[in-house]
């Protein structure tokens, strides 16, 4: 055999018993070539989304560990499904559950992390020649309950399958061609890439491009594992996110993105006193919300107001911990706006050439859009502008840094 | 605590988040009443039927395992779903997997039997307040891969858990008020009975009264376990099976049935040497199909035409290997007829009463409804006649034994 590769399809790449027979085929073919092959499978299509209005039909704030039980279920559908089509094909198969394959998180239901993986079950699968599926998005914690691991979470699967079983690559399939410099469906200009580095991939990923799940872009880069990031439905080269190379740095930016799905929440008028950001964070942080951009305006009068951005499927646990923390340091109050859009270019080119701020704020201004909040890191400028903005402020700023040029 | 009560609601009465909303309401209610309270679900309505359909798509032969990591699903949505329509009500539930509450079965995949479980979890649960919920229909063998019980297998999870925690009662809900002397929907007078006998049940069950599975039935009278079978959808009393009473010998029939899932099959022109027969229907019992009645003609010239009965949906299993049997031992090919039902009466009273074979096959004679096969037992008689005789047949015979009227 030629070393191991993990392939994994996400939910458009299964969406039905068509598309399921499509991706049977395509890792036949690998095996064919010679290589041993590890499938994560996502549910098709739109089964979690099925499965979560059928938990609304019952109550609009489930116990965490139910829904997990409940999501769950549907990757287990796809590797079953997966694996009788690879058998329909004449080769031998078996499919894993979380359980099964030993991917071991810890308790953070909804979204937790692989704390361990145990490869035996795999291997000794492999050593008989079958091909193994495995059910992304899934593991148990130690209590033995199922676990998900958040949006994405197959990808973070793969990747960490990719890496205890050594794999010469991990092939994400997906219904676009690979990244590009902007959403394609926004930008008509749009370019995909033929290489991007872990550190730009990861800001995208974060920033909303949605072509992978942010958590397991940083395990690969940790363990260096290859990702190819391609399309299920052509035979294309996708895009290769690998480590960064002298080449990259000459590229200013990467890409542009737009991220609707966070909400801004403004505590109002806190009292200025030390040490209270931090408890309100801590507490926050220990509800599991992930808080991203935080904005502490200038303090007039002894008091503050506090800014910060969340997921919006975020937001019912954000209010309940908010309202409580308002309270409790005699805060004036919480306000929410939903009616936000985080636009961001990303680019390794950032660290070595200064300007780009400057540049991005300038492009924005010409469109008349007015920025909210503004955030950096290294290779990173967000600003949060209004949602009806988004569209018009990509566009701007990928033309401003002429993107859709390849260089 | 009053005590251990165990509630299995069928497909029907967790049909939809309604009923599983008044599914968790009558749970409550006996939680309120002092009962430890642990409940096995079936999967919702058609959910098993729509995911047969999604195997078949892909594969006419789908792999038993991959079948039993596909089914396995429903039950999972169920008790996820119940669980938090608990919690909805303010009580404490957590639900259970097959493989999580130690279901453990032998390897025969899509109708696995139980040959060990245990309690540990569950009472871990029960001892902290919390109102348990089990996956009914599935467990884990001892490679660890997920099991089947086979059709109406969560009778068997409801009916095992009350033996292992010396539960006080078993209740099975489902969408008819209890056992009736015939299906109501074909005969008009057909009655509700009050009690009936383990082994009257058993007969019923295995004769496609379709009201509980026939193995667990077995495991029921084996351990005395009293069942209640009632619906869900009111607060009347039901059927319940008992041990065999005194005054259920005056009794002479309790009831009538039709069993329309089953197909004839004959192996022509069997070379007539001692030992084929059981050469035959070894091979058969090995491919793991149910072969119910068995009839051989009366051999001319030296051969014998063998005809047994099993169930439509082992019929593509069958074919393979009765084919493959009758090239073997030298017989003239097979013949299949799938258009039969099978009549069939129940009571403990033909134990001590005569004349029952004869008023049966009267009944019959008198409607003009030609009989292919009989066999008998202690307490049953059945007949295979034309499917399109079956519902004629079943009302001549529940009236010539006045079964409507109250004993």
């Amino acid at each position: 055999m030629k070393g191991i590769v993990v392939q994994k399809y996400g939910g458009t790449s299964v969406k039905d018993t068509r598309r399921i027979m499509n991706a049977a085929c395509r890792v036949v073919s690998y095996r064919k070539k010679g290589y041993d092959m590890v499938v994560v499978v996502s549910a098709l299509g739109d089964t979690t989304d099925e499965l979560i209005e059928l938990s609304r039909q019952i109550t609009e704030e489930p116990v965490e560990r139910e829904m997990d039980m409940l999501l769950s279920t549907g990757e287990q559908i796809s590797i079953a499904l997966l694996a009788m089509a690879i058998h329909k094909l004449g080769y031998d198969a078996i499919s894993f559950t979380g359980t099964q394959v030993g991917i071991v998180t810890d308790t953070s239901h909804t979204k937790a992390r692989i704390i361990g993986m145990s490869s035996d079950r795999i291997k000794r699968a492999l050593k008989k020649g079958k091909i193994v599926i495995v059910a992304g998005f899934q593991g148990q914690n130690q209590e033995q309950d199922i676990t998900t691991l958040g949006r994405g979470g197959s990808d973070m699967t793969a990747v960490a399958l990719a890496k205890v079983l050594r794999a010469k690559v991990c092939e994400i399939y997906t219904d676009v061609d690979g990244v590009y410099t902007a959403d394609p469906r926004v930008v008509s200009g749009a370019r995909k890439l033929d290489k991007i580095s872990y550190d730009e991939m990861l800001e995208l990923a974060s920033l909303g491009a949605q072509v992978m799940q942010a958590r397991s872009i940083e395990v690969a880069k940790k363990f260096n594992i290859p990702i190819h990031v391609r399309s299920s439905l052509s035979g294309k080269e996708g895009t290769w996110i690998t480590k960064e190379e002298r080449k990259m740095e000459e590229v200013l930016v990467s890409g542009v993105t737009a991220n609707k799905g966070e909400a801004k929440v403004t505590i109002c008028a806190v009292p200025d006193k030390p040490g209270l950001a931090s408890k309100i964070f801590t507490t926050i942080a220990k509800a599991d919300i992930n808080v991203d951009m935080i904005i502490q305006n200038v303090s007039r009068t002894g008091r503050t107001d506090l800014s910060f951005t969340v997921p919006t499927s975020d937001l019912a646990k954000v209010r309940r911990v908010a309202e409580a923390i308002s309270k409790k340091v005699g805060a004036k109050g919480v306000m929410y706006d939903k009616d936000i859009a985080k636009v961001s270019v990303v680019g390794v080119g950032m660290r070595s050439h200064t300007g780009v701020a400057a540049k991005m704020f300038g492009a924005l201004a010409e469109k008349k859009v007015n920025i909210g909040m503004i955030s950096t890191s290294e290779i990173k400028i967000s600003c949060v502008v209004k949602k009806s903005h988004a569209a018009k402020a990509v566009q701007a700023i990928h033309k401003k840094f002429q993107l859709g040029k390849k260089k």
